[in-house]
C-alpha cells in the first residue's frame, strides 16, 4: 500500500445569507455549509469531505469573504476546480478564489483577525432593493457621536456586556478590537470592526450601542460603565442580521 | 341623496420584481397588484378599489417607477396616506409619491412615454448580491459595436421582430422610441428605452440584439434588415428578466 498523500483546500466565499439558515447544518433547511458540502459531493464523489468555516454566521448575515477548508486525496488543478464550485454552487454563493494550503492550515484556528461591516441605512424613503442589505434606520443620526462612541471598543475588553447571554463561549470573554471606525456616504453608515475574535451576536450589539450614540440615547463616554456592568442586560437590542458582512479573515503568512 | 365625490389616487411605485410573479393579480401567487390591493382592502375597509397600472411587468422585472391609480370615495391627508400605505406594504414594495389627480387621469392611457433600463454585468466573477439585479455576461463585449446598434432602433418601426410571438397586443406593432442608448460604468452596461409603447418582452429581445452586436454575433447594419423580416425567429433569444427596470412613465403636464 501507498501512503495515501492527503490535500487541503482554502477556498475564500462570498454569500448572499437572505435566502439560507445562516452558515452551520440543520436538517431540512437550507445552510451554507450544506449547499458547499451538496457541491463537495458532486466535485469528490468518492469522498465525504468535511468542512470548517471560520466561524459560523446566523440566517440573513452575507459574507464578502468566509474562508473555509477541506481534506481531499484528489488534487484537482486549481483553475479547473475553481470553475467547477462556480458553476455547480446556486447563485447566492460563490467561491472568489481558492488555494491548495498546507496541512496545518485551519480556517478557524489558523485566522489571526476577522473584519466585521454593519450597514445602516440613512434615507427617508426606503429602497426596496436594498431591503436585505441594510438595516434601515430613517431618522437624524448624529455623526459626531457616533464616531466618538467607537474608540471605547478598541483595544482588549471583557466583551460579556456586548454579546448574547446565549453565547455558548466557554472561558474568557476577552476579545482584542484593533479597529473600529465609521464611515458615511451619501445614504448609509458603515460601521468596520476588526479583532480577533467576535462572541455571538458582539458585532451586531456593538452596532446598536453606536447607533444608539446617534440617537441621542447614549452618552459615548457611558460606554466604560457598560463594559463594567459585564451584564447583556445593560445595553439595547441586537441590530438585525441583513446589515452584517463578514467581509474578511486574515491568517498569518506562511 | 347627495352625489357621492369620488377621488382618483396617482401613486408611484418601487417593487424589487424578485419574489413577485409579476405584476398582474394571479390565484393564489403572489404579486405587484395582489399586494397593493390587499393594502388598499386595509386602508378603505369599506371599500373595493381597483387598481389600474400603466402596464403590466413580468416576473422577476424590476420597478423604480411603476405608476397605478385607483379611486376612491374617502379622501385621506396626503402625508398621512402615503405613511399608512408604506407601513403596510411589504418591504419589496415601497410607494414614492402619490397625489389627488383629476377624475380623467389614468396610468396606463395618459401616459405619454415610458423610460426602461437594462442591466448587464460584464465582470469576471459573479457577485452574489447582485444576481438578481441583473444579467450576468461574463465574456468580453463590444462597447462601440453595441452602441453603434442603438440608433437603429430609434424613431417609429414595426417592431414585430422585436417582441413576442406571443403578444396578445391587438392591431398595429408599430411603436415610436425616442432613445435608445447605451453607457457603461466600471461593471456593467445599461441600456436605455424610451418610448411611447413597449410590445411584450420588446425591451428584453432589443437589449439581446444589442448583446449579440456587442459578442460580434451580429453587425449593427443588418438590424435593418431584421426589422424588415418581420419574424420573431430572425433574432435571437431574450434576455432574462431580471435585468430589467422599468424605470419611470411619463404623463402630459396638467
Amino acid at each position: 500500500m501507498y501512503p495515501v498523500r492527503k490535500y487541503k483546500v482554502k477556498c475564500v466565499i462570498s454569500y448572499d445569507g437572505t435566502h439560507f439558515h445562516g452558515y452551520q447544518k440543520q436538517v431540512n433547511k437550507r445552510t451554507v455549509q450544506s449547499e458547499l458540502e451538496k457541491t463537495l459531493a458532486q466535485i469528490y464523489p468518492q469522498e465525504k469531505a468535511k468542512l470548517f468555516c471560520s466561524g459560523r454566521t446566523d440566517a440573513g448575515v452575507h459574507a464578502k469573504g468566509q474562508v473555509v477548508h477541506y481534506e481531499t486525496d484528489i488534487q484537482i488543478p486549481k483553475e479547473r476546480l475553481l470553475t467547477v464550485f462556480n458553476h455547480q454552487l446556486a447563485k447566492d454563493i460563490y467561491v472568489q478564489s481558492l488555494d491548495y494550503v498546507d496541512l496545518d492550515f485551519h480556517a478557524r484556528y489558523s485566522a489571526t483577525e476577522k473584519h466585521y461591516k454593519y450597514r445602516i441605512m440613512n434615507t427617508d424613503k426606503r429602497d426596496v432593493f436594498d431591503q436585505d442589505y441594510a438595516y434601515y434606520y430613517p431618522y437624524p443620526l448624529d455623526l459626531a457621536a457616533m464616531q466618538a462612541a467607537c474608540p471605547y471598543f478598541v483595544g482588549r475588553h471583557d466583551f460579556t456586556t456586548f454579546s448574547s447571554a446565549r453565547s455558548t463561549a466557554k472561558g474568557s470573554k476577552e476579545r482584542y478590537l484593533s479597529e473600529v471606525s465609521l464611515t458615511k456616504d451619501e445614504e448609509a453608515y458603515i460601521l468596520t470592526l476588526k479583532g480577533n475574535g467576535f462572541l455571538y451576536h458582539m458585532a451586531r450589539i456593538i452596532a446598536g450601542v453606536i447607533l444608539d450614540c446617534g440617537r441621542g440615547r447614549l452618552a459615548p463616554d457611558e460606554i466604560p460603565h457598560l463594559f463594567e456592568a459585564k451584564n447583556r442586560q445593560a445595553v439595547g437590542r441586537t441590530l438585525p442580521a441583513c446589515g452584517l458582512y463578514l467581509w474578511d479573515v486574515k491568517y498569518e503568512e506562511r
